[in-house]
C-alpha cells in the first residue's frame, strides 16, 4: 500500500472538481515511477492516459487501488479488485458507518477479508509516501506544503487534522517518512499501523492523532512493544463528554473515557499532546534530539524577560535548572563582560554577539553537570544575526546532548528558523513549548531506562 | 514622552553600530514630523544633522530626550536636562540596579524629580508610538515587521519580551496603540503607565509583561480603575522560584509569591496568560470582538477532527456547546446535504463550499441560544478558497457577537488569514487558542457586570 509498484484510480476523471481527478493528478505529477492506471466505467481516456472500464479490464499486477466512487458503488468495485487480485485498497469514500451505514460497512470488510486485500478507510484520505512519491490524498497541491523527507511518520484518523499537521510539518525542519490517515479503520487499524511502523526502518519517530481504538487490549500490547524501540506521541479527540460524540458521529469510534486512554498511553510510554501545537513540538524535538541523561537545564539568553519565563517554563515542566561546576563558573566569569551576571539563565545581555554566544557555549557545553542546554536566540537585536544561527548549528553538530533554540518573530527571525531547522537544530517559538519538549524527552528517556 | 514634538537624542552617533545611532535613525527614516536634536559632545555633525555638545546648547524646547550615553555619565547628563527644561526622559543605558548600582540608580530618581521631569528606564527600550512616528528602540528596522496601527497597546518590563512580542503583532491583523518598555521602573511604573492608558483614547485593550510590580496596593487599586474601562491581559515572569530569582537580576525585581499576584491580577479583573503566546490570543479577541452575553458556543467546520479537538478545547476552556434552536435546527435539516450530521459542531464535511459555509452560517448567527461562533475553515481542502474568506468577513460585520476562526497551515493558508485579520475577523492556529481566547471575552464580560 505504501510503496506501490503500481496503481489503479478507481473514480479517476476528466473534471477537475472530482476527488478521483485530484488523486490521479497527484501520480501524475508528483513524479510517481511506478505504472497507472485510470478506471472510469463511462471513459476511454483521462488526462490524456487510456482508461480501463473496470480494474479487471488492466490485466497487470495491482498493488494499490485507490477507490474515489460513491459509497453504494464500493461493494462491486471491491469485488472486482479481489477477483483482479489487486493487493491493497484505499477506500477514500465516505458514506459509511460515520453517517450511520454500519451495514455497508460490514459488507466491504467482508469482501476485502476475503480476497485478502489489505484495506485503508473507508472515509479517509489514505496514504503518502514521499519517497516512493506515492499520494493517494484528494487535497489540491497548490494548498499544501510539501514536507522534507524524513524520519517522522504520521498517523492520523481524521483527515481534516492530518491534512493540516501535514501543511504545517511542510514548515518544519524534520522530514516526513510516511503519512497515514485511516478514517473508519474498518480493516487496517491504529494497531496494525503501529505494527507496520515499528518495522519501517525509515521511521524514527510517529506522531498520532487518535479518536478511538477498537481493540483496546492489542492496542495496549502494540503500543508498548513500539515504545521499546521508537518514540510515540499522540494526541486523543474526545476528550471531553461532547468532544467525544462528536467523535462518534466523525470516525463512528467510541472514544471511552479520558482517564482510561490517559492511563493505557502512559502505560505504553507515548508522550501526550494536548494540542495540535505539542503534536509538533514533540516530534520535532523526538526527531533531531538525543536522550537526555538527566533533569538539569542550562539556558543561554540575549533577552533577560524571555530568560526570566523560559526558566518559569523548564520549572513547570518538572526538569530543573542546572549548577554549572566551578569550571564552568570560572570560565564564565573570564570570559563574560561586566554586565553579564554569572547564573543560569545566562543572560548574555540584549548587545550580545556571535562570540559572546560562543564563549557562552564552549563553557557549559561540556559541563557534567548540564544534561540539556536551551539556546534562546532573539534576532530582533542588534548583534544576532546569520553568524549567530550558523554558530549554534555548529555546536549543534558537536553536542551529544539535547540542545534547541526558542527565536520568535517575523520575517527575519522566521529565515534564521528556517536555516537552523534545515540544518538539524529545532526552533520553538516559545518558552513553554520549549522546556515541555525536553520534559517529553527525559520521560521517554527514562521510560526506556525503566525509570518510571 | 509619547507624542514629542521635539527630539534630543543624546549619545547620538555616526557610528551605525551604537545604540545612540539605530534611535537617530529610527527618527530620520521613521517619518517623524517633529524637530530632531542629535546630542554628542565630541561631534558637530551626525547624519548629516547638526548636532549640539550638549542638550542646554540646542536652546528651543524639547519634549523629549533620550539618553544613550554609559550609566556613570547618565547623571550628569539628567541634570543637563533638567537645566534645559526637558519635559521628559528615556533612559536606555543599562548598568544600574540590575547590576547592583542601586545608589547610581536612586540619584538618576532624584534628579528627574527635581526637574519635574518624567523619566522612563534606565534599562529599557522606551518608547514606541506608531501614530506620532516616534520610536525610541534601538533595534535594526529591518529585523522586525511594522505592526499596523491600531488599538492594542503594549506594556512590557522586559525589552526582549518587548521587541520580540512587538515583532509577533506585526504578524497580527490587530494594531498597536502604544508600545511602552520600562525596564527597572524607577520613576515611571506600571501604575503610571496603566494610568495613562486608561485614560488614553487611542488605546482600546492593554497587554501587559510583568516582573514585579513595586507598588503592591497602589497597582490593585489603579488595576480595577482601569478594568472598569478597558480589558487588560498580564503575563507575569517569575512565577516559580527560580523564574523569581532570574527576574530580581533581570529588573531588580522583587517577584513575590505567585499566589499572591494572582489574586491581585484576578481582583483586578485581569486575564491572566500563561505563555506570550496567549498574550497575542487574547488581545487579538478583545481587540476585536464585542462582548459574549453568554457562554455557549456554536463551532461550523469543514475538518471533522478539528471539530473535535474544538469541542474539547471549548468544554475545558469552561464554556459549553450551545444546543441549536428548533428553528435553526429545521432550517439546517433543509439546507445541508445527506452527509451532514445537524448537530453541534456542525461538520460541513470536506467538501464544504463556500455555500454550505453561508447556509451554516445563514442559519446560526441569529440563533438566540448560540452566544459564541467558531468557524474552522481548513483551507488545505478543495472548496475552502479565497470566496470562503471573504463570506466570512462578510458575515464578520454584520454579527453582534463574537465570531473567530481557526485556520492553521502554511503558505497558502497564511495568506487567507492576513486577508481575514485585516478585515477584523481574528484567526487562530489552534482549537485551545481559540476556545481559552473566547473564555477570556466571557470572564471579562462577567466581572464588567460584577459577576465574579
Amino acid at each position: 500500500m505504501l510503496k506501490p509498484k503500481s496503481v489503479a484510480i478507481i473514480g479517476a476523471s476528466n473534471n477537475p472538481d472530482k476527488v478521483g481527478h485530484v488523486i490521479l493528478n497527484n501520480y501524475v505529477e508528483g513524479g510517481y515511477q511506478g505504472k497507472i492506471y485510470p478506471v472510469n466505467k463511462d471513459s476511454d481516456l483521462i488526462m490524456g492516459m487510456k482508461a480501463y472500464k473496470s480494474v479487471r479490464d488492466i490485466r497487470e499486477p495491482i498493488d494499490l487501488a485507490v477507490i474515489a466512487v460513491p459509497a453504494p458503488v464500493v461493494p462491486m468495485v471491491l469485488e472486482e479488485c479481489g477477483k483482479a487480485k489487486v493487493k491493497s485498497v484505499v477506500v477514500v469514500s465516505g458514506g459509511f458507518a460515520e453517517t450511520g451505514n454500519v451495514e455497508l460497512q460490514s459488507q466491504i470488510v467482508k469482501i476485502a477479508d476475503k480476497y485478502q486485500m489489505s484495506m485503508m478507510g473507508p472515509n479517509c484520505l489514505g496514504v503518502m509516501d514521499p519517497r516512493a512519491r506515492s499520494d493517494t490524498m484528494f487535497l489540491p497541491t497548490y494548498k499544501l506544503s510539501k514536507p522534507k523527507i524524513g524520519g517522522v511518520s504520521f498517523v492520523s484518523q481524521s483527515g481534516a487534522v492530518g491534512s493540516t499537521v501535514l501543511d504545517l510539518i511542510g514548515k518544519e525542519g524534520f522530514g516526513l517518512s510516511k503519512f497515514l490517515s485511516y478514517g473508519n479503520a474498518a480493516q487496517v487499524d491504529e494497531v496494525d499501523i503501529l505494527e507496520y511502523l515499528m518495522h519501517d526502518e525509515e521511521t524514527k519517530v510517529i506522531i498520532v492523532y487518535l479518536e478511538g481504538a477498537k481493540r483496546g487490549r492489542e492496542f495496549l500490547e502494540m503500543g508498548k512493544r513500539v515504545s521499546k524501540i521508537k518514540p510515540v506521541v499522540i494526541i486523543k479527540g474526545g476528550v471531553t463528554e461532547a468532544g467525544a460524540a462528536a467523535a462518534h458521529s466523525h470516525t463512528a469510534s467510541l472514544a471511552g473515557s479520558h482517564e482510561a486512554y490517559d492511563a493505557v498511553f502512559r502505560q505504553c510510554g507515548f508522550s501526550i499532546a494536548h494540542d495540535l501545537d505539542d503534536l509538533l513540538y514533540f516530534g520535532k524535538a523526538f526527531a533531531t534530539e538525543p536522550m537526555p541523561k538527566g533533569n538539569r537545564v542550562a539556558i543561554i539568553t540575549n533577552g533577560g524577560g524571555t530568560g526570566v519565563l523560559t526558566t518559569d517554563a523548564v520549572y513547570n515542566s518538572g526538569l530543573k535548572m542546572a549548577e554549572y561546576s566551578k569550571e564552568t563558573a570560572k570560565s564564565l566569569k573570564k570570559s563574560m563582560p561586566m554586565t553579564v551576571n554569572v547564573r543560569n539563565p545566562l543572560d548574555v545581555v540584549g548587545d550580545a554577539d556571535v562570540k559572546r554566544y560562543e564563549d557562552a557555549l564552549m563553557a557549559i557545553s561540556g559541563d557534567p553537570n548540564i544534561d540539556m542546554i536551551i539556546v534562546i536566540a532573539l534576532f530582533q537585536t542588534p548583534g544576532a544575526d546569520e553568524k549567530l544561527a550558523q554558530k549554534l548549528i555548529e555546536y549543534k553538530r558537536k553536542m551529544d546532548k539535547p540542545m534547541i533554540v526558542i527565536s520568535a518573530g517575523s520575517q527575519y527571525t522566521e529565515e534564521r528558523k528556517i536555516l537552523m531547522e534545515n540544518e538539524g537544530l529545532p526552533v520553538y517559538d516559545s518558552p513553554t513549548a520549549a522546556a515541555n519538549s525536553l520534559a517529553e524527552l527525559l520521560k521517554y528517556s527514562n521510560y526506556r531506562k525503566g525509570i518510571v
